[in-house]
């Protein structure tokens, strides 16, 4: 980590996730959103972690966080289970059926910053509910650079807010899927475009085995996935994506086209990573050779 | 074109296609595996056709195919009426369906090459039966290198005749579910390698709106398509990318990685021009000043 490297403050769900893959199954491994997008991010920049958790999370789980540098000053624990995901990937693993869902804590959650995120000037709302992360947003004191997740559950039930959060978003991470249903368009340089329109200051779609696309009003960019022969469990590839990339901006300061095409490929080099292996299980012995590594393996793969 | 360019000799299918898009519809237009190849290529070396028609084959056919300086010496025309299909592309521009199909002289296709063919170095071997495909390599003098193609009947009805093709062949280009489909890997990595193991020196795997990932034993290089906000006709595009990728390589006579690489960006460059009009609309008043420039466009796109 860059010691000059500035700190993000990330607003998620942290879960445990029952995963079925061609390849196996994993049972109530931590899971959630903001944890793979704060293990990701934990390798470039200090990350506040604001999530809340039930009385069920475990200290092993806490010590893993602890250990990568996360602050859980944030990590609210209330009475009851955390967030349980169970779903199961289809051999083609860009399609997943979810099997169960239960919000637990989750359901009430009504995020507070501790002191130390408020002054974060990075942050990262992760996929809740829109008017919940503006009301996170308001919490900050000086943000210098908003990156936001949304999902087409909060498109569909909450466009309004989610449209009303747009303009004071630098960066919008979402899916092919969420930017279509976002736009209206089914084209995605169309999609991206009428997203910039309402006000989000760039896109960034990502497209999963596919790799990403951004689009700045001045700038496309469009990365493959690093090509993997064994993928163990897509779950998470998003989040660490979304980790690397800002992750990436907060140790560099970069905020430049150029800053972001890197801090793209270091995401892409992140998600490679998580699916590795289930759950987050492949973050605990990362090190920051192997990011480097592959980060040259990528030049390799796209240069010409 | 480059003075040295050396001759391409293609054989595959020339067509009338009749096209549903969510843009519009096109009726009995030019189409055929062999003709977008044709028409791609032409723009980086001289090609010679290789190909079946029927009467109703209009002299103005002939004249556009002419003026791009494709050889039709070996355009036969036989008895009946050309090869028709009848296509409707989905909102999803990926997904089509074929409403109707009339094999017609192309039933009976016996290919025998004139003498200019013959003589030519480099051999595109487009999606015919496979034993039809080694007959006609057969009938090369001294071929220096052979790019193919297959699709999923084929894979599944001549199997045999096929694998025993694979190891007299430069470059396999198809695309990801046929990739899958041959190889009986879901992974494209792995389903790449297990192609090579069938003695196919490289294998290109077209992903469409995602672009194409180049294997080798040496090297994996890969590329997103390049982004346009209108797609009026995705039919041809990635027989137009193979035209581009085997026409570069005729060229420069480049057999290197990195030429490889250039190449399928040059691939990438023609296909996103055929698809901005129904048919090969397009590439009549393409120039090589467009496609300077729009390969310029993807270094801008994709570089970091």
């Amino acid at each position: 980590m860059d010691p000059a490297a500035q700190a993000i403050a990330v607003v998620g769900s942290v879960a445990f996730d029952t995963i079925e893959t061609p390849i196996g199954r994993a049972e109530d491994v931590l899971g959630g959103s903001a944890t793979y997008f704060s293990l990701a991010a934990s390798f470039f920049a200090p990350v506040h972690l604001v999530a809340v958790v039930g009385e069920d999370f475990p200290p092993s789980d806490r010590e893993f966080l602890g250990t990568r540098g996360i602050d859980l000053s944030g990590l609210e624990v209330r009475p009851g289970r955390t967030f349980r995901w169970t779903g199961r990937y289809h051999e083609d693993l860009n399609v997943r059926d979810t099997l169960a869902l239960e919000l637990n804590v989750f359901a009430d959650f009504q995020p507070t910053l501790p002191e130390a995120a408020r002054k974060a000037p990075i942050v990262y709302l992760g996929n809740i509910q829109p008017s919940l992360q503006e009301s996170v947003l308001e919490q900050f004191e000086d943000p210098t650079l908003v990156a936001c997740d949304t999902i087409n559950h909060w498109i569909e039930t909450a466009r309004e807010p989610l449209e009303a959060l747009l303009p004071r978003v630098d960066l919008l991470i979402v899916n092919d899927e969420e930017a279509r249903l976002l736009s209206g368009e089914s084209n995605i340089s169309r999609a991206a475009r009428r997203i910039l329109e309402l006000g989000s200051r760039s896109v960034l779609v990502k497209r999963g085995e596919y790799g990403a696309i951004l689009f700045s009003p001045e700038s496309v960019f469009a990365v493959p996935a690093y090509p993997l022969e064994e993928v163990y469990d897509p779950t998470g590839a998003g989040d660490a994506f979304a980790g690397g990339v800002v992750g990436y901006l907060a140790a560099t300061g970069e905020r430049s086209d150029a800053g972001l095409r890197r801090a793209i490929v270091y995401g892409t080099v992140l998600a490679s990573y998580v699916v590795e292996d289930f759950g987050p299980e492949r973050l605990r012995t990362l090190t920051q050779d192997d990011i480097d590594r592959r980060y040259r393996q990528f030049i390799a793969l796209t240069e010409f």
